[in-house]
């Protein structure tokens, strides 16, 4: 299984080293993450953009997935539904915690849910991965 | 109303201008861009991460809603699905097309197909936005 | 191939016939069906609940999906997604268009316009069914 | 605050009565309520029909929103997403759990757990509420 550090590493040059994910905890059970809400990271008003926020949690999700898949398998995200709650400022920290619902051999369901610093909740990520035989 | 050009320079700072995405054609019924699969946008695999396409769509709906909003109010996605159905390959670039389902005084629905260049339907995102008075 | 009236006789004993689905038109592109409003299909204030809706879709979506299987597979729904956009009275009578967009080995991807009997959209339900080999 | 026994009355003639919804617990916080699974909630195969669930989670989202309501508004369910994740046999019981995610003045978003009669997870449904101002 692999460490945050490792999967820190593998994602420094795609999207999630775009945006700055910060992998925090990585089990099979639970992926953490952090995320700094750069300008470049906002819509208008200075705040989060959902974008951000979805990209943010499907990374989580797909992470939680990879570390469960049998060998011989990939995954992709096949599904993914988001709840907004409440925005996040610029210059603040959001954390996303992602946990699973089902793991098994056709699908998993993760749901990962988006804190700001303050601890209010964000937005909730429900997503279904795909399990791919190779 | 704005034009495609006013909207590329507002989003240029924020996670559109960050993401590459280019207005091509923005009217009160429908919202188009494009967007390059740069490395960074991707996942593991050289395909456009499942975040980047969240994002590109949340941002034509948002774009849709703020054309047909009346004075005084705003918006903010309330909620949105997506369904993946066939993958984007780095160096490619990606098309989508927003329409609207809805556009009621207290919310508005907008669905954006994502396309690959061959035409290829990669994604399916559906979004609810909140009119906000302010 | 199943005809209308072969699924019609197939559902009788099930949900599909306890909420009075009629299927119309049957084919590998399109699933189209009625429902009437009945008092015990609605919630309070005399409108058609949101349950049965979503239970009319899915209804057309797996039916959908079941005309394009393979032989020696079956289906489930893995994901659906609803938004509600307009209410529908009782004593009318709702119908469901419902169009594939995506028919793929593993999955099946099947969106349902519900509309009012005066053609307004009422809701619509994007469902994800998975192929399941026997 | 309207007790379990008065809503049970309310629902009688309407879906939730006709899918047999019987509410056992009915608070601000959660709402709790089972549902056996008749012949006729089923889909092809003996279990329940996934609009049964869907159904049957959506009343429980809408009753814990009507007891948070303030004085002078309404309700109505605007986007409705589920994961499916197990089935559940003709004759046995769901039950299903409802919690809040977020209760505010314009959206209330609640989640509903449905299991089976051995405690297994069939379906998560995650549903959002507009606050109506009559």
């Amino acid at each position: 299984m692999r460490s945050a550090a490792e999967i820190q590493t593998l994602f420094e040059p795609l999207l999630p080293g775009l945006l700055g994910v910060q992998f925090t905890e990585v089990t099979n059970e639970r992926v953490v993450a952090t995320m700094r809400v750069r300008p470049e990271l906002c819509t208008t008003g200075e705040i989060l953009h959902g974008g951000s926020i979805m990209a943010f949690a499907d990374t989580l999700g797909a992470v939680g997935t990879s570390l469960n898949l049998p060998a011989g398998t990939g995954t992709t995200t096949i599904e993914s539904s988001t709840k907004f709650l409440a925005a996040a400022s610029v210059g603040t920290t959001v954390t996303g915690e992602c946990t699973a619902f089902h793991r098994g051999r056709t699908t998993m369901v993760w749901q990962t849910l988006v804190r700001s610093e303050t601890g209010k909740l964000c937005a909730v990520v429900t997503q279904t991965q795909l399990v791919l035989v190779r």
